[in-house]
């Protein structure tokens, strides 16, 4: 049925037809993460809701919007791609998030999380000043409804006016376990079990904001689904609902039901034997908090693909998980460092931009030794625009008094971790993924002190981080070829600059390399640098002024800024040999 | 009493000597901020609700977090500062926000709304670590009350299994009066008048989040207060407490009671007669919006600083006042233009910091026509660190698809607001306070495009902005008598560049001139471009890799790097006559 199904034909299948199209589905989603990557059990656990919604709701017209947006691929299977659904995640190919470019069934682009209810909040504001008729729904998971987003959109429910249905899509995971008193409350929601009673006791916290509330129910029972749905179509064109359901995270598919945290996400194809930073990460801390304990680790609902399972297990009273909420974990990390504390907020680089202006204002402006553990740095690959990381360079370069360490491999940033521990104001580490240890000895750590990997005459390469200083080798080697010397810098600090080298190179052509976007970047602050000085010039290398979509890394790097031929043929036009 | 007042004398004062307290506290607050400019009717109103912290807890043993801190004056006059009183909020002197650096009594600085509960949590969590005791206290204001922090905060007490006393200062007011289901949910409570029953049928929405929940009091009330606060103190070894006062923004100065909104923030010294951008964006947007229907404004809180009264006024249904919610407001203008809406959102440059994540993903990578009116850009003053605007040209011209305007003076910000409603992609426009009408003529706005407006052989003047330009044009006068000529260029657009007068430019010697840091600004991206051209020198003026402290805009503009002696200086050493 799958092959041809749109919103026509789904409405005329009686529940049994469904079913087996709920199979079809979940068997094309696990085929396709199998083999291309994704994330696997929350689209299994949505896809009896999905069907439900399409059964009843009208899209495009009706509008939805799901939060995060990873658990849209059901939604994808059943809006005409189908045919194009082995691409997904791949390079040209369909995204793994709603994309409004790829569908006008995506009617709103999603990626980092709590953004739903506002958008359905102004999608229907929309309408409503344009006199339009339609409805407006938001898919949210237990996990995001602990942003503070969610509390914003809410309390502005009723000054907007408005109506929208939001579904609680409660499966009591975020990747991690969902933490914090709303997910107890949730909790205790699903616990009763007589419908109205339940209604009647508990709906205040929703009704308060102005939300009729209807649950606690099964979200992979079709039927029930369909009902609760048709039912809340009508109220909706008079107020605004929360429907509360439970979903089984994986459902259907036994390796992840049960182990819905490792199989969040699956990384398709093949599999390096390549280390993570993030193991790396864990690893060293847990070493150093051993002995120091002062050291507390602070993490927004992402423990172990962050490194730090181990830690939380070890040092739970110093390990603290807040849920999806970066502002409070960095105000958190601030106040804990007031009182003598060395906390340590590890996140991903793209979701570390909403803590931006706590970094400036809490942690940067107050002078605090709060080290920020900048994981998934540089271009991340298949999850596509919101996710790479690509920014965490320009936004923290400009902060005043903030220092940023960049380590050229897994071995360096081990002793960049334990460097820390001693040096007394912000700092900022931002690593990749995957990477290797590349070097077989480090020189000592310094704050803004950078390290001479290779002599040559014709030009200074200076690069940061791993993949720029491997594609720096790259390049020295090709030029080698041509009796081009090169230099190699370890430019290991982004601030300070080592001023004491880059005063005295003697090449007048320099190159930068950096796994981070040109604007604001570190090739900007070695352009500014030299800019009075007649004799130096400066090329920078690194990810050109756009979006960045979906694909591999290697491939995206190449295409937008970032590969050794280029480099190569810069260096042989305007190398003075 | 006040001058050589103490915690230990405060304690030893009965009831009629603490209100004679309190009078003389409102007094030095009076002429202090009738002198210096400063906040007025939130430091009036929480008078008492000081001096009886300061009676029932042991400060700076315990800890008090004021939320956004703007009301820390009497807190100030308590803790040793009465001395230095008269230098609040100038060069030097003290701020007008608790200051870690200025007494051990700020034990965390504020400034943007809704850090305090995090911050508590954190110095609590702090405490029970290392096996200390003492109370940790945030004191905040209904307004900030709607920012999403606060939910997340209170949503990770239970985890963080700690004890913090919130006193939730309810005046009703932000600077705007106070909007949202949460601010209606107090007034309900507030309401009611008997405690008992009170407590009974309402602490549910806070006791869900594990806290007791004691009020509504009577916060001017020094009896009740002490009374309350001391039985609170006792439940604190124990569990965390919420205390809800009700207390009369402006109390005890009959001009401030009537008109609290006026006397949130006073504007100290001499007044010059200038315009304000705000009020020229109001008048140009409610012009335009007559017209066209599909002009919405949008605000965190702001609406009279920001100029959207009249509009609010004329054009309800399109007026959005979500509350400081910076991230849903952003959100939410998003949403609205994905249907063929025009939102503006205004925000003050400090603030626009906490939409930096939803300017990226929201608005950017979707591509969708919001204009950002980003005002009190530049150095801002008197508010010091947490309240100069002076990061967005940095954190702006990193994103991808966001087109930047700056306008050089108030006509040209009027011309380039008109022809924003026809500008169908992502823009940002930013404008200082205070402006003038510099020029008698504006030339047509597009997108990209620079305006020459002085021709000179010896340096090209690259100014972006009203100060810059003005600046510019007294370094160009100062050279004059030299008989240095230098062109100046009207960078009205800060991105894209305007690459065809940047080719076409025949001086070999560029300065920028940018009111806004130099890492990462206009004049890093003017270096970028010219750093293959071995011909060309850049200079970048614009503010050192410092925060700024509080000051008037002049001196601080002078001191951080912005002065007409040192571009003079430079232009004069450089220049190739």
């Amino acid at each position: 049925m799958l092959e041809n199904i749109n919103g026509e034909k789904l409405k005329k299948l009686n529940i049994a037809e469904l079913k087996l199209l709920c199979e079809e589905i979940r068997a094309e989603i696990i085929k396709t993460v199998m083999s291309n990557g994704g994330h696997l059990s929350s689209n299994l656990g949505i896809v009896e809701l999905t069907v439900a919604l399409h059964y009843v709701f009208d899209f495009p017209d009706d509008k939805i919007i799901f939060d995060v947006g990873h658990q849209c691929y059901p939604h994808k299977l059943l809006t005409g791609r189908y045919d194009k659904f082995s691409t997904l995640r791949k390079r040209g190919g369909l995204s793994g998030f709603p994309k409004r470019e790829e569908s006008a069934y995506d009617c709103y682009n999603t990626g980092h999380a709590g953004t739903s209810v506002s958008a359905a909040l102004g999608i229907a504001k929309a309408r409503d000043v344009k006199g339009e008729h339609f409805n407006v729904i938001s898919v949210i998971g237990d996990g995001s409804f602990n942003n503070g987003l969610i509390y914003e959109a809410f309390n502005s429910l009723r000054p907007l006016n408005t109506n929208i249905l939001v579904i609680l899509n409660d499966n009591g995971m975020s990747i991690s376990p969902t933490v914090g008193s709303m997910h107890e409350y949730l909790e205790q929601l699903s616990r009763d079990d007589i419908h109205k009673a339940k209604v009647e006791k508990h709906s205040n916290i929703f009704a308060r904001f102005g939300f009729s509330y209807d649950g606690v129910y099964d979200g992979n029972d079709l039927t029930v689904l369909i009902e609760k749905l048709s039912e809340i179509k009508e109220k909706l064109k008079t107020q605004s609902v929360i429907l509360h359901v439970l979903t089984k995270k994986g459902k259907g598919y036994s390796f992840c039901e049960e182990d819905p945290e490792r199989t969040h996400g699956i990384s398709g194809g093949d599999k390096k034997a390549r280390t993570e930073y993030s193991a790396v990460f864990g690893k060293t801390l847990c070493a150093l908090a051993e002995k120091d304990k002062s050291i507390v680790a602070v993490t927004a609902a992402m423990t172990p693909s962050l490194g730090l399972s181990e830690f939380f297990d070890k040092f739970p009273e110093r390990a603290i998980d807040v849920g999806i909420c970066e502002e409070h974990a960095t105000i958190l990390c601030s106040a804990l460092a007031t009182q003598g504390l060395k906390p340590y907020y590890a996140v991903y680089s793209t979701f570390l931009q909403r803590s931006f202006d706590e970094i400036i204002i809490d942690i940067c402006s107050q002078k605090l030794p709060v080290t920020i553990c900048v994981d998934r740095a540089g271009v991340s690959g298949a999850d596509g625009e919101t996710h790479q990381g690509v920014f965490d360079l320009s936004f923290l370069s400009l902060i005043p008094d903030l220092t940023i360490a960049v380590p050229k491999d897994t071995d360096e940033f081990a002793r960049m971790i334990e460097w820390s521990c001693t040096f007394n104001a912000p700092l900022a580490i931002r690593y990749p993924r995957e990477g290797v240890r590349l070097f077989s000895k480090v020189s000592p750590i310094q704050a803004g002190k950078w390290e001479i990997l290779e002599e040559g005459q014709c030009a200074a390469i200076l690069a940061c981080g791993e993949r720029a200083i491997s594609l720096a080798y790259a390049v020295r080697e090709s030029l080698n070829l041509s009796g081009i010397g090169v230099s190699i810098i370890n430019a290991r600090f982004v601030k300070p600059l080592d001023c004491e080298i880059l005063n005295s190179m003697e090449q007048n052509l320099i190159i930068t390399i950096e796994d981070n976007a040109l604007i604001g970047g570190f090739g900007s602050m070695i352009c500014s640098y030299f800019a009075q000085d007649g004799e130096k010039t400066v090329k920078p290398f690194g990810y050109n002024d756009r979006f960045i979509e979906h694909g591999g890394v290697s491939d995206l790097m190449d295409d937008y800024g970032l590969n050794i031929q280029s480099i190569v043929d810069f260096i042989k036009e305007n190398a003075h040999r």
